[in-house]
């Protein structure tokens, strides 16, 4: 079994739902869905070289965590159930401050393993020291687009560190010439990033042909500061500077007014929604979707870092957008089951650039296998309801990423070694911080 | 290890963590706890039938689930993403109504399956056939605490069958002689059952002394239309009806007013709070926790029956409580994770009268053993944090009830037949409902 793991090899997969229909997939050395249906494993059971008996599972694309710090679990439960700005500044920074190289790369595998876990293939991700992120990615297989966070608070000279910081990573990139994993430019947010260091950042991006992630309107005050500071709401700030593109994915979204949804939808933005940390954070606003929906825009989903989530689990998160647009938009009927799996899946995949995120001939194969013989999936009156609304990532049996199995039967390579070097750069790291 | 299941013994669980410290724990034949602590293996070693190896594992106690439709497992992704009452009327009813005391019985089976694999011990159920809901009850190992759903709709006719109807669970489940279930009253809601019939419940469970399980002004047009008809709050019409009492769990509470929240102080009154099943119906308010917190009054958890979650685990229910409590209220410093944990244990045990729900010499064994070599526990910087924000029901390992091992290592005995005899049960239910 432990051979799977090494490499692609031609995949067949039998006795899956897709769809609600039975089905084989067929999976080529490129890691691409060569055939998908009914009678694929009598035209392709020669050529593969490896079968996966599916066992009834239900076959999905693999989830798109549109925004992240991968590397915060390392932060998971270090501090809670504070005020955003006193848990910023007396916690998060002050440990942040201590961070290495080699914690973001053990950060960043042990996110990997719970998203293979948790049945997602791609990742958008923003902090630092994201050379070892890419390190870490490059080892545990999935897709990820990896950014470092540019702020510049204004400073001319700390503006100039971070353009630095940005074409390194980029270059650094392309120099791994590996399909899964891309560069974005990360401008922070409008309130941690100059105007000057807003348009480099869109001109560098639209340059090279890359994504932009960015936190928007998180918070009330945000929106109210940019309005004392430019007369302006934050949305015109970062539209003038050429940051609102078909590239875009901007984070969070809660404050958004309506024609600023229209404005996403014109400039092909990807609103990120990020249900839990919003919630835990206390917002007070959940993302405008009924407008945005109305508007025509994207709408994807995201996690957020570990510290304000707590875990990565995006069957956790559907469920999260699902019950919080209901609820704060007062209709339980708006995002129904399947408005959420598209979010985390075809939505996502879009707004990386990695495919269409559904399972056909043609498409990435990143998919992923759940589990129709768990209490969550009995009885199985709707398999899109029991995914978004009853089932977590446990669920998840198998995982593929480019036509590699990334985990089988729950089984991930070195899953010990990974949970025990996290740990140990956890510990570590919260020592440096108490003795500085 | 079939064994195990069978019946009680005298169990020593080796090397778990309990508040922070390494400790074992000591279980006799009459499932008490009897000894707790760092020395305990030592000491019990020698009478001890069976040894679990916790491997530092957390222990906590079994979480306990005070409000639920147990059977409506049968139900789960049948309707989802509608207005409350379409929901209820075109969809839940019409299947109710075909329901029958054996798809009861299944739909009870699976529900206690994953209440086991999701580290539930105890819960509150209201519904029908409730001597088959006894019956799955008596087989899964669980405590519960049953009664028979009452509904007048001022109808004296209907009145006096839901009389008979509770007089005779009351009277079957004593004759059961089982330390594990008890019966309780279930007056409906404010809105479904006539003063008379509120009045005779709460008579008839002081006379027995047995809990009164109830829904309380979960929409806004219930507590409306209670001023529009009795000239005052549903809260006011239960006080003179002898409702509130300190053996009585509320269900919802989304719509109480501050002089509500003081008076369930007073009375002892354990409100149940049931944040996802709110959220997905659209309530549009959460159960106002600052005031019954500031009043002093009892809240503990509860998950609603599958049509509105669409699931059973409790660490879910912990985290959707924390975080609504949160966004709603504005205060990310609401209902820190201890509090949510508190909420699922010791509130519920007390809330449903089967202990203190703490791991403490000469309470009930009930508890629960969560894995700490899993994504979710790591790091551990605050175990608390990790159970309530990170982990889901899927990190818990053993479950004991009474003393009786119920899920070992995550085996549960018997677990496909339930499942394929609940999907089976559905499937028929959804038949019979179509031909009608």
């Amino acid at each position: 079994m432990d051979e799977m793991f090494q490499k692609n090899y031609p995949l067949l997969i039998t006795g899956v739902w897709v769809d609600g229909h039975g089905a084989d997939i067929f999976i080529d050395e490129q890691g691409v869905i060569q055939a998908i249906g009914e009678d694929v494993r009598k035209q392709h059971k020669g050529e593969a070289e490896f079968i996966i008996d599916g066992d009834g599972a239900i076959a999905l694309p693999g989830l798109v965590n549109t925004h992240t710090h991968a590397a915060m679990t390392l932060l998971r439960g270090y501090a809670d159930d504070m005020v955003l700005q006193d848990w910023l500044s007396q916690k998060i920074w002050p440990l942040e401050a201590h961070l290495t190289g080699d914690d973001v790369y053990w950060g960043t595998r042990l996110a990997c393993l719970e998203m293979i876990r948790t049945g997602t293939t791609a990742f958008n991700d923003m902090y630092f020291f994201m050379e070892d992120a890419a390190r870490a990615v490059t080892g545990m297989g999935t897709r990820a687009v990896l950014c470092h966070g540019f702020i510049d608070l204004g400073n001319p000279e700390k503006r100039e560190a971070e353009c630095r910081a940005t074409e390194h990573l980029v270059s650094h990139i392309k120099t791994l010439n590996n399909p899964r994993i891309r560069a974005a430019v990360g401008p922070h947010a409008p309130y941690t990033v100059s105007k000057e260091g807003l348009t480099w950042c869109a001109e560098f991006a639209a340059e090279h042909t890359i994504g932009i992630h960015i936190h928007v309107s998180e918070t009330e005050k945000e929106v109210n500061d940019a309005v004392a500071q430019h007369k302006k709401r934050p949305v015109a700030v970062l539209d003038e500077c050429g940051i609102l593109t078909s590239r875009t994915v901007a984070a969070h979204c809660c404050w958004l007014d309506e024609a600023e949804c229209r404005l996403f939808a014109k400039r092909g933005v990807h609103a990120s929604h990020n249900p839990t940390s919003n919630m835990k954070l206390a917002t007070h606003r959940a993302m405008p979707y009924p407008w945005l929906r109305a508007a025509g825009a994207h709408v994807t989903l995201g996690t957020d870092g570990c510290s304000s989530n707590n875990n990565l689990d995006m069957f956790g998160e559907m469920k999260a957008a699902s019950l919080l647009q209901k609820f704060f938009w007062n209709d339980p009927t708006l995002l129904p089951a399947p408005e959420a799996l598209h979010m985390a899946t075809a939505a996502g995949a879009r707004a990386l650039g990695c495919g269409n995120g559904t399972l056909a001939a043609g498409e990435p194969a990143d998919l992923i296998l759940v589990s129709s013989s768990t209490a969550c999936n009995v009885p199985m009156h709707n398999a899109t309801s029991n995914i978004v609304y009853s089932c977590n990532g446990s669920a998840v049996e198998t995982t593929i990423c480019n036509g590699r199995v990334l985990m089988l039967e729950r089984e991930v390579p070195h899953e010990k070694e990974i949970l025990a070097g996290a740990q140990k750069a956890a510990t570590h790291l919260v020592k440096r911080a108490m003795q500085s």
